[in-house]
């Protein structure tokens, strides 16, 4: 049995593309009554941006705050707030943002047609009804939310997203202007998440040539934009998130990304830094991607924290392990079927200890 | 002024895939009456695949009939039968085959629900009405046409594609296992197809980075295909196909596409062998690409047949430098906006000549 894989099924790339918005949503808006909500990350609050968001009178301007990675609590609130503003539907939501506003704007959508707390529905197509229709503008580059079929959460007990056929956006526009201002850091730790999930996706044990092919293609952009000047490497590592999002779409993930769930659920370690935290203990699993991660990091200038584990209580510890091992999927892909005796609590407690 | 680019929204890919069609229409059939098409290419009748379509007992079963290439006047008369099997619309039309196979449903597709003949909307979106759903399984790798969003038509006056949002696929099927039994010539010419408009896009004047990275990777799995020895080439000529056509759906096909379109008009050449016949003539326009098509030609022990216009009358060679010279974006991409001042009639026919 093979997945049959839902893609998103409208594109806009290109420099300056951002102001065909207002048109793109227009198309949504079918009646006088018609209003949509923008989901959009908060840093851009009294920023330029702000002035060219194509907001129209009945609309609804939510600033997404990411301090903490997005978390069900806060997509329940948000989905509230909405339901509130109007007792109809909104005939869009647009998340602008890196992969959390992304993330919440997709959970929004969900939940708005999905009874009940976003807890109920983290885990594997569990989601039963349509989204409102939805839509991204990434303004950093390196998740592939802006392409994956999930919204990653963290609940009450685990970090899981809401995977389904129905998270995938219905539109995306890609501007590459946006991700301009993105401190270094920020930009080489998100960079850093795709060029993760494409080692993990093409040393898995899930690939085809599909994700080969996308996944590939990925971490040649990745590495023009990290080992050498090139030009247009905005342009190309938006392109490299798109295709690593694509490649893991149709793969898995693996180690890395289960590890740093686990890291982040116990210490809130926003989710690229937490990879490339994760991916430095990791040299045993991904040998060469590894050497080539440090090799960039080098390049960047940039730093990892270190000891992050040093002082945690035994207790938060179990959590992180349970938390990490609780992906099967992601352990399957790296290991294989065995993997429960490879990666043993005491094996994921050292690789833990490492970082 | 970018273009919102519409994508095909559903994608399975795996080798035996082909055996979830079955459950992939039946989400289309949404009650007992429900009917689904199949336009399958008459290579396969009393071949094992004829055995292996998930026909329902109300469904129809065409046989398309891929001697010439897809005339107007032939989906015209394919959408005729459909209508006249049943008052009520189909609930899928499948197309199943090579380009021309999938074009011909694209446009079966299409003209189920717009008026008249099909020569009314060759061109650049004249489709009025959103077509019946249409998936494609393709059984030939190259052409693109599983991605695209035209269905390319021969009509009384010109070889031009119904172009449209529209006219791309709801779902995509694709199992490498059903392109083993292509004959060589076959595999070789339609596979050059691909790497042809994948030169034409990177080397065209409407390059951008998303058709750039397309490009490159598909020109990189055609080398492997053709060039080395490699496994999965079958797998890897199905992706280098759908990124090809990723690549131009974003961007545009060049000179070689244009002239060949004159050829095929006049004399009926097919797509892919048309295009081969014509780059080998483009040294000029692109120097490294037909360097290294001619490498593979060598490497595929496949030749092309040559003086193919040597006994045209002056008549027919006017026809085809006009159906060529009609093209306009075509030319803009590839020599510029002023392209009549370098590609003049003259210069037309002197190329047309060397093939």
């Amino acid at each position: 049995m093979f997945r049959n894989f839902r893609l998103v099924p409208n594109i806009i790339f290109g420099r300056g593309c951002f102001d065909q918005l207002d048109e793109i949503i227009s198309k949504q808006r079918s009646d006088t009554s018609s209003w949509a909500v923008f989901v959009v990350d908060k840093v851009f609050q009294g920023k330029p941006l702000e002035k060219r968001l194509p907001l129209h009178d009945r609309d609804l301007l939510l600033w997404a705050d990411t301090t903490h990675e997005p978390k069900t609590s806060y997509v329940d609130e948000l989905t509230l707030q909405t339901k509130e503003f109007h007792s109809q539907l909104p005939c869009a939501v647009m998340g602008i943002g890196g992969g959390s506003a992304m993330d919440l704007s997709k959970a929004v959508s969900l939940m708005l047609t999905n009874e009940g707390s976003s807890t109920l529905y983290q885990g594997w197509d569990l989601i039963q009804n349509p989204a409102v229709y939805h839509a991204a503008v990434p303004t950093l580059s390196g998740t592939g939310a802006e392409v994956s079929r999930t919204a990653v959460l963290t609940g009450p007990e685990k970090k899981l997203g809401l995977n389904s056929d129905y998270t995938v956006f219905d539109q995306v526009v890609l501007d590459p202007e946006l991700t301009e201002g993105v401190p270094r850091e920020q930009h080489f730790y998100t960079g850093m998440d795709c060029y993760i999930h494409c080692v993990e996706s093409l040393e898995g044990n899930f690939i085809n040539e599909f994700s080969r092919a996308y996944g590939e293609k990925s971490l040649e952009l990745c590495r023009q934009v990290f080992l050498e000047p090139h030009e247009n490497a905005r342009d190309k590592l938006m392109m490299a998130s798109f295709f690593g999002g694509m490649s893991i779409a149709y793969s898995q993930v693996g180690a890395c990304h289960a590890l740093s769930y686990g890291l982040s659920f116990v210490l809130g370690t926003h989710h690229g830094i937490g990879c490339c935290i994760t991916f430095d203990a990791l040299e045993e699993y991904y040998p060469k991607g590894v050497a080539e991660f440090r090799t960039m990091m080098d390049k960047a200038g940039v730093d990892i924290p270190r000891n992050v584990t040093a002082d945690l209580t035994s207790e938060q510890m179990e959590t992180m392990i349970t938390v990490a091992l609780g992906l099967d999927p992601l352990w399957e892909n790296c290991l294989g079927k065995d993997w429960k005796t490879i990666m043993t609590r005491d094996k994921a407690r050292q690789l833990f200890l490492r970082m």
